[in-house]
């Protein structure tokens, strides 16, 4: 089962990938839906390492439920400790120690290109579990995944990002994720201050995508299938009161959302402010807790990819 | 086995169980006893999740060796990931991934009603390990089998309970706990400013204990056959000021101790501070390192009937 | 299998082992290593503490895997969570509810002899993972395995200590070792203001073996097989500005290294901060990564041995 796309492989950027490798993820997560709260003992020879540099619960506890269900041993670095590692030895020393001492690196780094840097230093797989501004690969699985779910295809539906796709890096991989795909159109939804840097324009413009930005979300509501939501990245602002200028600047609500098609689903990687109204939770619009459920199967799904083991 | 008190019941008060109910859980404790250091794959397939929104090393800890000698992946929420999530996102929110995520939650908070407010949620088992000033139901029964296991029975005795009984949850629940049971006498022992709340006394009355409140405690140390000591709760005073009035205003000492019963037991919840002089450890008056030890097989045998698991 | 040195002893200082007992450690080890990734299952019903109230992740990490990898179960105690129970209870107390808890402590702590203590208190064993600065006693079997692995044998070598003498307890400790070997000879090389404080010097002495204490790293290289560098002990220093004055006062490069023997092998217990130029990572000189990677089944052994397990 040894995948060429997977096997060994280091996960850096969603780009890296293409729509077929994602669709036989997307196999391999069913399976493991299916098989329920079943854990495995695949990987019990191997220990995998969370080094969070960034703090990120939600992500870090889904991997680490997905590395135990597959009966991987899990070392995890976070908080104070890796503040401290960062201050008192170089990057580079960091990983090779957690290269020698595991067989995945699963990291969380502040620095656009960290994922990458680890990766040419380690000899095993170095997970990127988001670096920077733009990539953050396995949200994007996830994302895509529940599309698959919720809809049964990704390809010809009309997508809109809402909110800070500036700094926000699970957009901006989600956003590459899509051109993987045939979408029918994305529009991408913000306030002036925080529209899509130029390297994510290019990426869809190099791609051909039809896509547009707007800043006003009741205009283009009524065509979406999906609204992919996201916060406002206030520990990215290089300036706290350019900050200011734009926090509650878009909030989503069910009288917005009862402008738009039925079927309209809501995502957003979580954790949520203020931008989305509690009142959607309860709704039938709302697909984000369904979409944190589904990041188990599918981090399970290329952890095992990954190692090459058949479950 | 599926006891109906236990089976995926949510744990929040010790008022919400009867004494059949934790006759059944210290039989159960008991066979864990037997097993010794066995460790168990009946929860192999579960996910519990401690999230220590309040610090405690103690029953964090226990219940970590509790879920992983049944076999449980554990997943961990303290110190300043904790209250990042606590700043970061609602408490709605946090507790809807949690229970995404895992079987069950361990929820330690310092608001009272947390626990319960975390229950209605969630759909899975949410497990009181302390919140406010009133609820430490776990707590209660480690403390209630340790008696049984001294004197063979909970009827009957005379308990002294001292302290901090104004801010002590521990004490609030044991007392709790003693009503499911038919004490001879309960006297509360506290300096005025540490005295009992009115919620307290209101239980006790309803239930017809007899009781009796008291500043000193050279004057009912003859009659105790339990005295559960606890420390001054520093972190929940609203007033630092205050705390200052009261700090060290009761100790136990070797001395005050012989004057009361030889088979007095002295039970703690531990940490303790400096209320238990440390000659008393070493004396046969000291319960309280037994009933640390009895934290384990009391929460195994109390996971192992809410998950409905034969061992 | 329960060889009397190791079969529940506490592990304190690496003067309280024999070279019988270190060539018993280096045979299990061997074996771990040919056994490669693979998990066992001898310690399932253990349960390991790792109590650092110092900071050290590389040897937390090390000890956490080597403990999972033989099937023990692991809690932890790092970070805000040690400084906050080192502040609110007496570590007498602390000691006895790890070892109420769990069957075996891994004490990491800033107190000279605190191992010791808590050695008196704890039924189980306890494993000083580093205390103040003489003792490192695993870190020391690593440091000697390696060099039995890279040279064949520990004996009739040439060792250099280079750096911070004075505060290094991996130093201190790596030197006592030497001591239950027949080196050639050892060189003490250190600034002044670092010199190996009297306790090491009395030690060598009362051994008998043959040391030189030098500033000069130059002078010695030529003869040596083995150079042992540590970082300035930054943190142990009371006074700050005297860390100024020493900071950066040795370096070692590969224009350095050039000037000794092809065969020479440079050792460091990591992290190393900028004693080492970066150049000397990638040359057959550097041994520190391998000696790193030897952490786990080190302590692998030493974990069988003391619960006298047969793998």
């Amino acid at each position: 089962m040894r995948h060429k796309s997977f096997y060994r492989r280091d996960i850096i950027s969603i780009l890296d990938f293409t729509r077929e490798d994602l669709e036989q993820l997307f196999e391999y997560a069913d399976k493991f839906i299916e098989y329920g709260d079943k854990k495995f003992s695949v990987l019990s020879n191997k220990v995998i390492t969370l080094a969070f540099f960034e703090p990120s619960t939600r992500t870090r506890l889904s991997f680490e439920i997905a590395s135990k269900k597959l009966g991987a041993d899990v070392i995890t670095i976070v908080g104070e400790e890796a503040v401290s590692i960062a201050k008192g030895e170089n990057f580079t020393d960091t990983i090779r120690m957690l290269d020698t001492f595991s067989n995945a690196i699963v990291l969380r780094h502040r620095f656009e290109g960290a994922a990458k840097y680890a990766a040419e230093i380690a000899e095993n797989p170095v997970i990127n579990a988001g670096d920077g501004r733009q990539h953050h690969p396995t949200q994007t699985m996830i994302d895509l995944y529940t599309i698959k779910k919720l809809f049964g295809t990704i390809d010809g539906l009309t997508y809109g990002v809402l909110g800070d796709l500036r700094y926000g890096r699970a957009a901006a991989s989600f956003i590459y994720g899509l051109t993987l795909f045939n979408p029918k159109k994305i529009y991408l939804i913000s306030p002036p201050l925080l529209r899509a840097r130029e390297e994510i324009i290019k990426v869809l413009n190099d791609k051909g995508i039809n896509f547009e930005e707007t800043t006003n979300i009741e205009d283009v509501l009524p065509y979406l299938d999906v609204l992919y939501v996201i916060r406002i990245q206030k520990e990215r602002f290089p300036d706290p009161m350019e900050y200011e200028r734009v926090r509650g600047s878009y909030r989503v609500t069910l009288d917005l959302l009862s402008k738009g098609r039925k079927e309209l689903k809501v995502l957003h990687p979580l954790p949520k402010v203020d931008e989305i109204d509690h009142d959607v939770d309860s709704s039938p619009y709302a697909a984000y807790f369904i979409q944190a459920r589904f990041g188990i199967p599918v981090r399970m799904a290329l952890l095992a990819l990954l190692f090459g083991v058949e479950i």
